[in-house]
């Protein structure tokens, strides 16, 4: 059972597994360095779908049914699926599901998505809740863009600190299946808005709840950075990333050594033209399944802390002059 | 610890409390039938904010900030807020919250959210992973209006199987406090989509998921509906309470007796032009922290069923010619 460490942290006594896991990515994403390690890949980010809404549903539906295939499991054996997504209402997720005859969890974490539901499934299997869940997000450029900023047809601008979202998803089983990686610990986030009102500028937004998770789960745990192969932050991109180790700075907190950023690496930055990096649930999702579960899983990493990072705004607020609050959601993942 | 009866049902061995719990409704809420019920009603449904997006969010503040005060609690005592809303990317609660330093949650449900977080957290109580959280969700007629139909000042015609977006909000604590009244059991709902294409009939599309879910809980655990004083759906009105009746019936399941619906409860229906009665995810909220919880605390009532039923569609899928998901969250609450 787990038990509470510190204020924030809860660490998991049973170590659920991440028994299967799965990624799929657009056109972009594979040209990217870490292209070819996506499980599936699309020349067609439509996925045969005449609307972009539909497109992103049915690539986290594929996404799913990966996953299950990969662990040989059937959904019959699945007690609960915990998904969410950055579209108006959820959308993504509901329509991906409807015909997955699962219980289902919705869930709101912004680009934090991931990091929330692999941390809530870890709960609930570490507290015999479930034998096993789904925990899976996505996003898709084209539907992200015009929702959030402008119709891809008007061909805005796009500023030097805007991100591009990621046209992805990644999805896992967490099971009691006692198979390597493992969640091993949980810190669930507060929001945190310093008074950023730019939506061009996601990464400043969310770096402050990112540099307060990471310490506290420190702070719980008594831990040192050193003992982590990778401190993984989602999509904080190239401005939000130094802003966050400036913040850790303040709390004599170093962390320059074992940080990556999802948004940093999934794509090339200088050469594929997307500004400050990449974003979107479905960016860290996509990342955290096809590079760092499989380094867990070899033994070639024992131990990172997942930082998934939301900016929880929406477009009307945001143009009725509100700031931007951010969360950071933080799950241990360790290769035993 | 919860131990799992039948396929979908959990059953919470350690019946954690509603420690606390307060709603807060609108004007024309406290012209219904239920009025006086409400712990905060106002005139002024600004809120004396200057949009409705920001007037829904202070509603939600208002009412957490009343549930810990009746509860005599400080937000230092809270371990988790699971809480969600209807509108683009769930600003309600993320801006209520931001101010409130607790671990954020962030859920989707729809109208469902009331009983997806009070569930949710009964579960993280029973299961020891937290002391104390809080649930809680809103709704706003004129933020609700706007987004998902027509702007109120276009003055559009309401369809006949059309329901009023309640104005109004609930929270409550859940913890091991040991006291009255106590959560149960747990059903997860399944997404379920019979077709229903009409974004004006959100009764209808939401009855199949609430028939499906009632009659798992009654499937899982062999209960009679002769076991409880009141079966509870959220806000399926006249029209979906009606249809999810009969659905029932086709199970040879018969719950007429016990059926109560928050949506035709919280609005004289004749007398208040509100045509198939009330919805929202503020509407099951805040009818069962003004009605259904006091009745219990008191003793009155022994034990109901508190099935949450929402509608995970957006406007834009559904413009783009898609069906209608509904989902039932189901909750047991006992008094003792």
């Amino acid at each position: 059972m787990a038990k509470r460490q510190g204020r924030y942290t809860l660490i998991l006594d049973e170590k659920p597994s991440i028994e299967s896991f799965s990624s799929v990515a657009g056109k972009k994403e594979r040209e990217g360095p870490l292209g070819r390690l996506f499980d599936i890949t699309t020349d067609d980010t439509t996925f045969k779908k005449d609307s972009w809404e539909k497109a992103e549903s049915q690539m986290l539906k594929e996404c799913i049914t990966k996953t299950l295939e990969k662990g040989q499991l059937s959904s019959e054996q699945i007690d609960y699926i915990l998904a969410g997504d950055l579209l108006n209402q959820c959308v993504t997720s509901s329509y991906a599901n409807r015909e997955i005859n699962i219980p289902f969890i919705g869930l709101f974490g912004a680009c934090s998505t991931m990091a929330l539901s692999i941390g809530l499934a870890g709960l609930m299997v570490d507290a015999g809740l479930a034998g096993r869940c789904i925990a899976a997000t996505s996003s898709h450029f084209c539907s992200a863009e015009r929702q959030f900023r402008l119709p891809l047809e008007y061909g805005g601008q796009r500023t030097p600190t805007a991100q591009w979202t990621v046209t992805g998803s990644g999805s896992v089983v967490v099971s009691n299946a006692r198979r390597s990686p493992h969640i091993s610990a949980v810190t669930i986030g507060r929001i945190v808005d310093l008074g950023v009102k730019d939506a061009c500028n996601m990464g400043q937004a969310m770096a402050p709840a990112a540099a307060e998770t990471i310490k506290d789960y420190l702070t719980d745990t008594g831990e040192s950075p050193d003992s982590f192969d990778a401190i993984v932050t989602g999509d904080l991109g190239l401005i939000g990333s130094e802003l966050m180790l400036e913040l850790l700075m303040k709390y004599n907190i170093n962390i320059a050594k074992q940080h990556k950023d999802c948004g940093i690496m999934i794509f090339d930055i200088d050469k594929q033209d997307v500004h400050a990096g990449g974003s979107g649930c479905g960016c860290s999702a996509s990342v955290l399944c096809a590079y760092f579960l499989p380094k867990l899983a070899s033994g070639e990493y024992k131990r990172i802390l997942f930082a998934g990072t939301g900016a929880l705004m929406s477009p009307t607020i945001v143009q009725q002059g509100e700031s931007i609050p951010g969360i950071c959601h933080l799950t241990e993942i360790t290769s035993q």
